[in-house]
């Protein structure tokens, strides 16, 4: 008899497993680096337990025919009502959980998320796809004043629909199921060679179809950044039937319904399914720091070498904050070249981009690590600034979990803006963000990197830290938020450039879009939403 | 004084300029051979001349208001009554002009666009935008069955709103009038530096508008292959107002607009502005050429080509029947590779490419030729295969009207497919193409070159050229066409890689799209152009 171990638990309040948070101990061994990094007193408080909450009874039930694909379970409920942004971990840590979903559903396959579909439609029960539920937007959450229009929110976890479901060797493709996470995905295309590449700092706690659906950014930073630049074909499950594009490699024909689909943030329908571009795992890889006085002589590096045709993978530019933190830095900005290929040598790329980085006056000097065939993933430990980095971000969204049990702001945010933008932007959005600290929290600090690199700007992406109060991180931070959204528009800046629109984006986006695209999209989702129901309260109003 | 030279003249019936057509002399030198190559008697005809045609009188007058932008000169409805693909010069050539637009419109800004959208809007006249008048799928035609459904056409010339507007030099980046042409935006681009470096074969006849609304595919044949990939913003005027979107080099805010743009052909409004990502001027290239024993061993070359990083700019492989045409082959299959650079040499990335087509069978013996900084576009005459193959590429519009002088049919065709289907379409559509033309023909040739390729498919390009008969070459020509679109869809293609659906293209178009996406395109279409009076027949109705 084969015991088989307990399922991993994702925590119902914070962000990815629930073992991988920090402990009590280690929170409190932190506090009082924070407490000094912030000037401020900090105390740790522990999140409330799933069982104490006192949810709202559900205000629905399923008909017979989806019960078994429904729950009311209170940590179900709870666990889908808020995606793991600092204002959703806040909330749920303080058991402020006022308006969960009425029933979580999971469909496993995609007739019974059309029966969902026709159910909630039919019952003026608004929808809310849940991939994995990193969502950092508002794209998961279950209330708001949106909710007002609707009978009850049902939660639809896309998890069952799950899995590589065909391999194209030949064409280097693979039909992935909308519900499979990130690990799922490459551990299934493992056996074939080959991978998506798709690294987003969520890989572990998001899906395909959440990805595609939110305009996800990933691992390339040059180049093709965004997973739809690697999006064959999709399938959508709307409530008015299935819409399946044609597998191609490239078309001309009308607009691209594929892109339609990218960014749509479920209001259009559930992606189920998509035929998506692989690559074939790296065997030459390269990676280097370079180091610059300071960060606008970084910025000028970067431009050229996005400019240029070489692109790096890594294009990771760290201004001196950033860089003290997370790469050893001390005082410049560190830029983290990375060069990667499954068929050629990299090592000529990195060295023209070196040069370019020298031109540019960067000290190239800590020199270059090539790893070759056969070295995979890595895994030779942090070594240098590369591997630094790589293993910070992988840790830091459960950090920013203890800045909230000690009562902290810990956020990012993130935009793209033209180069001949970019300086403005990246000033007025620095003394936005550290005059509203300073009246809001009495101080704070503010620090930016880049996430990827274009020919014609960059993809700046700022993180805070601030001294706050239990009970009053929301507001504060609302208030933050509120002015650096405004600041970004103001600057010639997009509203995200992966997190998504969500709903904390909402106002910010409606000044940023065309309105007439937006009546357009409107039009749209009528006739393959005709009922209202998909995710209302993202981009458009139905 | 200084005496103008006259404008030079476009030809009202085919392509180009009027005086780059082939004398009756030399198409009487051709004829032999085009009699000797297709087996059969060949005669040659002159075209109707302009001044012969008794065109139908205008349906409807201008307001006074429009009238000084308004034409209805004979010469100019009949220039604007079809594009240039071998169906509308057949009809053309032969006097058959049953369905010219009633006026040509020359609005010289957005304010006389508007004002011209809105006298069409509200008094049920159809639109049909013209941009230079390229469209080889029946995109700017203004006859046909759906124009039973309107009062008048008018065929709007966008030749008056013309000229790269803005250039912001640290982006890269140029705002371009829709109505500029592929020369005068290249013009207009050299004292900066700077090149758009987008050349389709309608280079000279076509305009950034143009390229947009048909989703172009241009210079590069791998990576970014579209116009669109090139699109930084756009600003669209349709009959509801304009609809402008964000300079923005990356962003997931939502489906992108300009993606919604992209491939629109006219349905939505007019692109009166876009911003555009540039180059600068490449100062290393390098071209050679492989030669394969057969196609699929440089079919199989290209694949992997397509599925390595090293994204060659030319990626052209011919059929043995082409490259004997257009690049002194013999026998075998050639591939054409080019490399450039503006920044980095390209020698390393062309000896990797070589390899790996000596690799896959290829006979690389020919050798590279490099060209290094400061040679320019070329211009030392055609001493390879590479060049052989651009000459021949550029005069070969002016070539299928000596053919249609001539009685013979002579037209393209293109698709997009992936890897995994390839062998099958190539195998389908040459043997559906050959039984038609031997049906319908007595006879005849079809060829296949590759234009662009992708990690995960290709686009083939096929050439056909057959015998016919004066008054008949239509009728055959669409028995064809309709075969081998039938054959492109039932083996996974896509109607059309670059060339774009028009009018030619509906029957296949409908076959390919989601129907719900042509519901949601249509209403996204019905908001921006309540009145459906925008390029009624493409795409979608009205």
């Amino acid at each position: 008899m084969v015991e088989s171990a307990p399922a991993r638990q994702r925590s119902w309040w914070g962000w990815g497993w629930a073992d991988q948070a920090l402990r009590a101990s280690e929170i409190d061994a932190l506090a009082p680096l924070v407490a000094a990094q912030l000037d401020t007193a900090v105390q740790r408080r522990d999140p409330v337990r799933v069982g104490d909450l006192d949810l709202r009874r559900p205000r629905i039930e399923a008909p017979a025919a989806l019960r078994r694909i429904c729950s009311t379970d209170p940590r179900e409920r709870a666990g889908h009502a808020y995606g793991k942004s600092f204002r959703d971990v806040v909330r749920a840590f303080h058991g402020e959980v006022a308006a969960p979903p009425d029933v979580v559903a999971r469909p496993g396959d995609e007739t019974e998320l059309a029966s969902l579909l026709d159910w909630c439609g039919s019952n003026d029960v608004a929808v809310v796809p849940y991939g994995a539920g990193s969502s950092v937007v508002g794209g998961v959450e279950t209330g708001g004043k949106w909710a007002e229009g609707y009978r009850a929110v049902v939660s639809v976890d896309l998890g069952g629909i799950s899995g590589v479901l065909e391999v194209d060797r030949t064409s280097r493709a693979a039909r992935i199921a909308g519900g499979t996470t990130g690990p799922d995905i490459e551990a299934q295309l493992r056996p074939h060679g080959l991978t998506l590449r798709h690294y987003p700092q969520s890989f572990e706690f998001s899906t395909l179809g959440g990805w595609i659906a939110t305009r996800s950014g990933g691992h390339f930073a040059t180049n093709r950044t965004h997973i739809e630049d690697f999006v064959e074909s999709t399938r959508l499950l709307t409530p008015s039937g299935p819409m399946e594009s044609r597998r191609l490699p490239g078309s001309g024909a009308g607009p691209s319904p594929d892109r339609l689909v990218a960014g749509s943030e479920g209001i259009l329908g559930v992606i189920t399914e998509a035929w998506m571009r692989l690559q074939e795992r790296p065997v030459h890889k390269a990676s280097a720091s370079v180091r610059f006085a300071d960060f606008d002589a970084g910025v000028e590096a970067c431009r050229r070498l996005g400019q240029g045709s070489l692109w790096p993978t890594n294009c990771r530019l760290l201004d001196p904050s950033e860089a003290a933190a997370n790469a050893g830095g001390s005082g410049e900005a560190i830029l983290v070249l990375g060069f990667e290929s499954a068929h050629e040598p990299v090592d000529g790329p990195m060295a023209l981009a070196l040069e370019c980085c020298a031109d540019a006056g960067g000290d190239v000097g800590a020199g270059v690590r090539v790893r070759e065939q056969g070295t995979g993933e890595g895994g030779d430990g942090p070594v240098d600034a590369a591997d630094a980095w790589r293993s910070s971000f992988m840790r830091a969204p459960y950090l920013r979990d203890a800045m909230v049990a000690l009562g902290c702001i810990a956020e990012t945010f993130e935009t793209a803006v033209t180069w001949d933008r970019f300086a403005d932007l990246h000033h007025s959005v620095t003394s936005t963000a550290e005059a509203s600290l300073r009246s809001v929290c009495g101080g704070g600090t503010v620090s930016c990197r880049f996430t990827h690199v274009y020919p014609d700007g960059a993809a700046p992406y700022f993180t805070v830290l601030a001294a706050s109060r239990h009970g009053e991180q929301l507001a504060m931070w609302d208030e933050v938020k509120s002015a650096v959204s405004e600041a970004i528009i103001d600057a010639g800046g997009t509203i995200t450039h992966h997190h998504a629109v969500g709903r904390d984006h909402r106002q910010a986006y409606d000044r940023q879009r065309p309105e007439l695209f937006a009546q357009a999209l409107s039009a749209a989702r009528r006739t393959l939403d005709p009922q209202g129901v998909m995710n209302p309260g993202v981009l458009v109003d139905p």
